[in-house]
């Protein structure tokens, strides 16, 4: 049966009955509008852990004032049934003035060498809400370990890196893209797309699965990859490119000559709809 | 018997230990140099609490390249004799490589209100360093109570709201300061001060403590107050003022007529020695 919480010291009084009896936790924070991604990390937390906690949380301090903060799909009927068909024990489930109550001071504010390249270019203080949010979070749950999508590659980068550099005792777990048929990667905001956006959309993963060939063939110049992905994109689908990018997948520095372990991350719009995929190649 | 722990996995384990059996734990933060003050914080934790942990770890980001990190007093030897004579359980005696390890990216930053006033006029970037600090140690010793002293008001303020801001679940008690018999706040800073100095140096809280008297006699306007101290000062020191202010005690705005609960706050130079002290007054 699981246990819904709406407070912070209920389901803080909660956590520490479990540690009392030396539960490990397994914690998936996430905004709602569950699919088969936030499944898959709900489903590894419960094979490594007594306990699993959900957050469900449509945190707004990581939208800026355009975005879509008041669009963003809210089914927390579908989610509860989820979740506990997947297994959680605790679903924490604050609202905004749980959350951030009396006038806020303060932020944790990762360096722009993590948060203003790629999608933190576009939407500058978003990394900062994320990691503020996140580090609220993990003091609320103290989790044993935390499950994050490699789908938002950069925020679990920029996520491991807080943790690490302010010694949150939690080991962070990045689970794999889960993909539509046709490859799109899941995602909330895949909700929003019309039927020719959501046919037009699979050709985002078609063609990082074709950059994939292309260096595994040889191709060592990251310029060649990112013009044959937009020339890609471009010639096939109405959507605008926000970037494509080769980086370094630990340090998210680009990269000119492609070596070791690159990401080729993109963000691309269609219509109002942002949507962003990467693959990691190992050269 | 003090246990002294220089790294991090081994506090932790400790410590997680000593949760499990439900042990509560109070911590105090120092940059060591210890005197009667500090240990006036350590006593209280040990009234309070199953297990006392200090830490001592002068820290590097709280100290502007031109200030007196390197030259800050260093005694250890003493410092761990009185420690474990206040019955200390757990000393934490990290380095700097411990503490930041691989070029960290992070830092939890509070609200100019808050960190740019009082001290964080001359000293902008001190707050940041402390913030992010405590924040870090507060994740190794994840403590029930957290100790800190009356004497440095602002950085109680700014920690308190930090924690309390990012869900720490820890519960921060002020100290009162404690003072020499000629009414000098006591400081590891005291050392720096040559004879002269140091005579002069007990004008400072007398000069406090008079101005209570006129407020508690019906002085309202903070700039009657602190004209009074001023000149209390310039007259019968070589101090170099850098503020004195009336602020609120708890949102550390300036006030213009003392109402409620006001900190009446002060910084002097004596040659490169800078003091501070501060008193509390229900108006």
């Amino acid at each position: 049966m699981m246990l819904v919480f709406k407070t912070i010291p209920s389901l803080h009084k909660k956590i520490k009955s479990l540690k009392l009896k030396n539960k490990t936790i397994g914690f998936v924070p996430t905004m709602g509008a569950l699919h088969e991604g936030h499944l898959s990390l709900i489903k590894k937390a419960r094979q490594q852990n007594d306990i699993v906690i959900l957050s469900i949380f449509v945190n707004p301090t990581q939208f800026a004032p355009h975005e879509d903060f008041e669009k963003y799909p809210r089914t927390l009927k579908e989610d509860k049934l989820l979740a506990e068909m997947c297994g959680v024990d605790l679903l924490f489930l604050p609202d905004t003035k749980i959350m951030y109550g009396s006038s806020p001071l303060t932020e944790v504010i990762v360096d722009p060498a993590l948060t203003r390249t790629l999608c933190g270019k576009s939407r500058p203080t978003h990394f900062t809400g994320v990691a503020t949010v996140v580090a609220k979070l993990l003091n609320i749950v103290t989790p044993d370990k935390m499950y994050l999508g490699q789908k938002d590659a950069q925020q679990a980068v920029v996520i491991k890196k807080m943790a690490n550099d302010l010694n949150f005792d939690v080991k962070i777990i990045t689970c794999p893209i889960l993909r539509e048929k046709d490859g799109l990667a899941m995602s909330s905001r895949n909700a929003y797309l019309n039927a020719k956006q959501r046919r037009e959309s699979s050709l985002l993963y078609q063609s990082l699965k074709k950059a994939r060939q292309k260096i595994k063939t040889g191709e060592k110049k990251s310029k060649k990859i990112i013009d044959f992905i937009r020339e890609n994109i471009l010639n096939h689908t109405h959507g605008k490119i926000d970037y494509i990018a080769c980086v370094d997948a630990d340090t998210l520095k680009e990269v000119k000559v492609l070596r070791g372990k690159v990401m080729v991350a993109l963000a691309v719009k269609f219509g109002a709809t942002r949507l962003i995929d990467n693959i990691i190649v190992n050269t």
